[in-house]
Parts: structure tokens; C-alpha cells; sequence
């Protein structure tokens, strides 16, 4: 019998452990993070039936192996951001393991299908500034010479602070045979923004992880004094900047549910007596649909070349990252609608700004989705972030009622 | 007789003496300067009837006494940018030279009227950071504690430097007394702007230099993660901020003949995946109105509120630095038109963005005007900054036509 106030129970208690009055501290690969996991492995050991191990990356499986060799996974990640909300991937694994309990007991230890609960290795890349390092592993998207390089604030290399783990980077990729008899892959998760709360919806299903166009667009005009040039003489690079703030807000709106945001501006010479000669903004672009996201990519770059014709200055486009849309699966998607119908809550479709392990796990070709539970102030990586325990208890219940359609497809299969 | 050739040949020999490759090196109370002032004095004193001497802020007056004790002042500073141009303040100089020689030859040595040439110390402020110190120092407005802690780049704080030239820092505004019979100041300049070039003019008069409003204006809005925050929900300073660029060049025509710059713009935090939550403008509104320039501050104040408003975030003003518009006199305004008439050019008058001596000696209640010759690039403190041979020499007797006319002016009252 499922007892989502076991989970809150526990949440409170990983919370009493491994947090202090700054919020939480798991960050991945500290002594605090191997703690919570140790503390982890003794949950899910003592559930009947259950084995677990850690693969080469480090993620830490617990398996409740089934009449089927197919498998039911159910994710999550104990690892935080320093100073980090309570909630943000621990509910996951906690909420796992609590149907991990729940399958066990109905089915004597032994389910139609195999069910496994994994706790995912540094998915917030807080240390090293790499996130979802475990799961990337896992599908094989880790980009090795990348991540080989990658040092802390300290100067130690993430190949170092592994071994310290008893990891070996070169064979962190031999984990992904964890999924090879891999069939469904369900992910709960605090929403780390306010769209549930708006709405005043507990629970969202979870359509995939938005694409991202992120570029560096610099304005260069003509420094000018700022008391000789009179205005009509002028090549303002922040004139021509400028416009593309409010015309991305133009563009968002056009694209439906994207989003659009300048998150920096710098100028040059950057005194006061002068006008701008150079404009460098960072433009940052997502959307769920390629072909919508394409669309405001090049509505942007439309938008900045008539800004910068009108202004008579020029403007160049660095591409600083990128990465497509990752869409979860149709038949998931329409039984997490259903589970979320099924405690009471009325069903809510919402795109994730930010990535997560499940679009990993998708990437790799595993059906996928994730739930969202709201977020008291629509607000995460801090120490305030919070939700309510009535819906931290409903989305343990949702989770676990999808977690049974899915078990239930795959055995049908 | 007025000879404005040799004057250009003059500057050639000035420019010989005390420029390289990169342009002018006259940095005052450097070497070089010093070696300029030694090369002007040898031309003033070889003037028949000429006096010399240094006062007490290191300004030099050459001064040819006439029947009145009245006197008319020319002036200019011979001190440039580092990588200057080569006009800059010297054309002034060299110009009043000549007409003290046309002036002692016409009058056998004795004019009607006392006539003086000024070569102003410091009026770039290039080493130490503060502008028109002697001109300031002479109309008692030079700020005493503020100066006394200037430093150049070395360490080397302001009053050393002088001690260095022999000048007694606390004793600067002594030479006050200077001013004491002043009956009218005039000025030539290199314009430091495009307008005359864009009119096609040689030669304007100047109505006075601007007054200034400048203001540091910080908007407050709020970070959220670039992907999980909905456009509506944005709190975002940046756009707030980025309103302001347009429409400052709207306050700016409504105003007239005002100018307005926004020259910096920072953001916090900055980062490509946060909306911005702070952003910070310099704001620099110039006009030769006071009521306009009150006007355009008031305009810019509320429009800033507005558009804090739009976006819900909050607007803080600072203000940096202020200044009152300084006219120039009405009847010497008339006389330098009538001088540029005389010489065949159309005159037109223009207001001065950049402040000059000529202001602190207005300030100082001596009635003032400048002149103004056009600039081939538009373009002041670098090397490229030229003028037409012709030009020049129009503006030698266009300044000669008009201290003709002032010196008749002074006899007279």
C-alpha cells in the first residue's frame, strides 16, 4: 500500500541530513552527496525482492527484477546545487522508491516487469559546471574530451574527484548498457518556474525539453562625443541594441509557447561622454516545436539586421550553443494526463525550459515523460524553494498511478 | 599687417617640435609641454611692446599694454590630449599671436586698449582627470579639495606635479586678479563636431556651451531563469532599460537643438540564462537652454517611470555631474558674425557641446564669445583631426576682423 507521507516523511529527513540553514548541500561527488547515498541504499535494500549497484558513472540503481526482463524506470537525482531548494530531484528518487515499495509488496517481490528506480550521478553539474553528466553518460551523449578537461573552483579535474569515488572516467560510457531492456522511463519533478502555480494546478504533464538557440549579437557603430555629435550624425550600436529587447518579446508571443531572453548587454567605449560604439547582447531563444524555434531564430536575425540598417551600424551573430527539442512519448504523455484525472486534479500540458536526466534517457530512445509538481514561488536552486505537502502527497500518488498504466503497457506489449 | 600663413606655418613648427606619428604630445605639465611654452614665449616676446610672465596657476599672458588699462583678451591653451590632433587648442594660441603682431606694428606699439594673448594651463585635464584647471583656477570656480587630490596614473598627485613647474597648488586661484581690468575674451576652436561640415561652412559663432544633466538611472526588476519563466511573468529591467534609447532622441527633438546619450549599460547578473534583474544607463542631456534643459530631464525622468512601470520593475536616478548652460555675450556674438561676413563666408551660429576656457572666463562675467572653424572629419583628440589650409586662414582674420571690432568696442565704452 502506497504511503506518500513516508515520502514527505523522508524528504524532511534527507533534508535534516544533508542540508543546514543555507538549504541544501548534495552537491555531487562531496562527502554530503555520498552520505545521502549511502542513506539511500539502505531504503531501497530493505525493500523485498530489490538488489542494487552503482554503474561506471556512478548512477546508483536499485531493481526489483520482474517476470519480464523489460523494464520500468523511475528517475531522480540526490545530488543539489550548493545552498539548493529541498525538493529539486531528491522528490524523485524519494517518490521512486516509495512505489518501488508499493510494486514489491503487491506482487510479492516479484512484478510482470521489471521495475527499477535509478538515482542519476551530478545532474546539476554544480561543481563542474556540466550538468546531467550521469544520464549523458548513459545515452552515450557525454562528450568525453569535453568533460576530460573539466576542473572545479579548486583546480582538482572531474576524472580526479571521480577516481576519489572509486570511478574511472574512461569507461564512464560502459553504463549504458543499464538500458538496453530499458521500455518506459518516468521522471517527477518540482516545476522550476510558475506556470503551475498561476494556473493553480498541482500537477502538469510534462510534453518534452525545449530546443535552444543561443547567440552572442554585437552592434558596432561610431564612438561620438556626446556634446558635438549632433543626434542625426550619430551610429548608436546601443540604439540598435536596444530594439531588440522589446521585438523579442514580439517574437516570443508570434511563436506561441516560446521564450525569448537578453541576459546581458555591454558597451564599448562604456563612458558617459560618449555614444556607443560597440553593443554586445546574448540573446537566448527556446521553444518546443524545431521548426517554431527556427522561425524565431531567424525573426531575430531578421529583426537585428533592419535595427542595425536604421541605425547605419552593423551587427555580427556568434552562435554560443544549441541544442534541438526533445519530445517525450504520446502514449506516456496521455497516461500521466490520466494519472494526474486520477487524483482529483484536472490534467495541465506544459514544455520544460530547463533540460532534465528524461531528455537524456529520451535522447537515447527510451519512451519518456515527466511529471511537474508546482512550486510554492515559482522558484528553484534556492533555499526557499517549497511545495505544498498536500501536493507533494497528490504527486506521489500520480506518479505512482502512472507508474502502474506504464508497467501494465509494457507487460502488454 | 595680419599674415595668417605664417600662423599655419607656426602650427606646422609646433607640430614639428612637440608631435610624432600618433599626433599631438602636448600633455600639460609634461616635458614637452613645457618645451611648447618655452617655443611660444620666444614668439610672443619678440613682438614689439610685448610682455611675459607666468601666473600663479601657470597660465601665460603675453600682454602689449595700451592707453587703457582696459584690456582685450585672446585665448587658447597650447597643452593637447595625448595622440592629439594637431589644432586643438593651439590654432587659438597661434591665432592671438599673430594679431598681437598685426595689433604692435598697426599702433607703433601702443593700441588704444591693452591687448592680451592667454595660453590657458591644463585645459584638456588629460594626466589628472579634470579639465580647464587654469581657465578655472583664473575665474575662482576650480574646486580646491577636489583638485588637491588628483592623481596621474603613477601616483603622482596634482599638487607634486606643479610643484615640479615651480607652481605653488595652494596659491593657484591668485591669479584671479588677472581678470581684473578683462573688458572682452575671445576664442578660436577647431570645432569638435560635424556641423559645420555638414553645412558646408568654414567658420560659426558660438552662442555659449551647453549646460549638462548627467545621471546614472538603475532599473530593478527581478532574475528568473531563461527557460522556465514565461514571458508574462518577467520582471525584466533590461526591457524597461532599453526603452530609454529610443526615446531619448525624441526628448532630443522636441527639445530643439538639445543633445541626449546614453553612453554605459551594465546588467546583473548578466548571464545568458537569467533575465536581467538589475541594468544600469548613463544618461548625459546637454542644451544652451536652461528651461530646455530642465525640460528634457523632466521628460526622461518620466519617462523612465513609465516604462518602469510597463514592466513592473523600480527606476532609481543618481545624479553624476552638473552644469548650467554658460551664454556668451550678445554684442560680441553680433561682431563675430559681422567678422565672418567680412572675410566672405556665411555666418551661422551653433551652441558648443564641449565646455572651454572661454566658459570659466564667462563665468567669470567677462563678456566672451568663441568662433569656430570647421573640422574635415568632424572629429577632435586624434591624430586625424584636420582643418583646410583656407580654413584656417579665414578663421586668422576672420578672429583678427573681430578683435578689430572688440578692441574699438572696449575704446569706445
Amino acid at each position: 500500500m502506497l504511503d506518500p507521507k513516508r515520502t514527505v516523511a523522508e524528504l524532511k529527513e534527507l533534508r535534516a541530513l544533508t542540508g543546514d540553514e543555507n538549504g541544501a548541500q548534495r552537491v555531487a561527488f562531496t562527502g554530503l552527496w555520498a552520505g545521502a547515498r549511502e542513506w539511500l541504499r539502505g531504503k531501497a535494500e530493505a525493500i523485498d525482492g530489490v538488489e542494487t549497484h552503482r554503474d561506471e558513472a556512478g548512477n546508483f540503481w536499485a531493481t526489483l527484477p520482474g517476470e519480464s526482463e523489460k523494464a520500468l524506470m523511475i528517475g531522480g537525482h540526490i545530488d543539489s546545487v550548493p545552498n539548493g531548494g529541498w525538493l529539486d530531484g531528491c522528490l524523485n528518487t524519494m517518490a521512486g522508491i516509495e512505489i518501488l515499495r508499493r510494486i514489491s509488496t503487491q506482487y510479492d517481490g516479484r512484478p510482470p516487469v521489471t521495475v527499477r528506480v535509478v538515482d542519476w550521478a551530478d545532474e546539476e553539474g554544480a561543481r563542474f559546471g556540466k550538468s546531467l553528466f550521469g544520464s549523458s553518460a548513459c545515452s552515450g551523449n557525454l562528450d568525453m574530451d569535453e568533460a576530460r578537461g573539466l576542473k572545479d573552483r579548486d583546480g582538482i579535474s572531474l576524472p580526479d574527484a571521480l577516481r576519489e569515488h572509486e570511478i574511472d572516467f574512461e569507461r564512464v560510457k560502459d553504463c549504458g548498457r543499464e538500458l538496453r531492456n530499458a521500455a518506459a522511463y518516468l521522471e517527477l519533478h518540482i516545476e522550476q518556474g510558475p506556470v503551475l502555480l498561476d494556473l493553480d494546478l498541482p500537477l502538469g504533464t510534462v510534453l518534452g525539453t525545449f530546443g535552444v538557440e543561443r547567440h552572442a549579437i554585437t552592434f558596432r557603430g561610431q564612438a561620438a562625443h556626446s556634446g558635438s555629435t549632433p543626434m542625426n550624425r550619430r551610429r548608436d550600436a546601443f540604439l540598435a541594441a536596444s530594439k531588440m529587447s522589446a521585438e523579442i518579446y514580439k517574437i516570443a508571443e508570434r511563436s506561441g509557447n516560446g521564450v525569448c531572453t537578453i541576459g546581458s548587454c555591454t558597451t564599448k567605449p562604456g563612458i558617459v561622454t560618449s555614444v556607443v560604439e560597440e553593443c554586445r547582447i546574448t540573446l537566448d531563444q527556446r521553444h518546443l516545436d524545431a521548426a517554431a524555434l527556427a522561425t524565431m531564430l531567424r525573426e531575430a536575425r531578421a529583426a537585428s539586421e533592419k535595427f542595425a540598417q536604421e541605425g547605419k551600424v552593423e551587427v555580427a551573430w556568434e552562435r554560443l550553443w544549441q541544442i534541438q527539442p526533445i519530445l517525450f512519448d504520446e502514449q506516456l504523455i496521455t497516461f500521466a494526463d490520466e494519472a494526474i484525472a486520477g487524483t482529483g486534479a484536472q490534467p495541465h500540458r506544459l514544455p520544460s525550459g530547463p533540460l532534465h536526466d528524461a531528455a537524456e534517457v529520451a535522447r537515447a530512445g527510451v519512451p519518456t515523460v515527466m511529471m511537474f509538481v508546482q512550486s510554492l514561488h515559482g522558484i528553484s536552486h534556492n533555499k526557499i524553494e517549497d511545495t505544498r505537502e498536500e501536493h507533494l502527497e497528490m504527486a506521489v500518488v500520480a506518479l505512482d498511478k502512472l507508474a502502474d498504466k506504464a508497467m501494465r503497457w509494457i507487460a502488454g506489449r
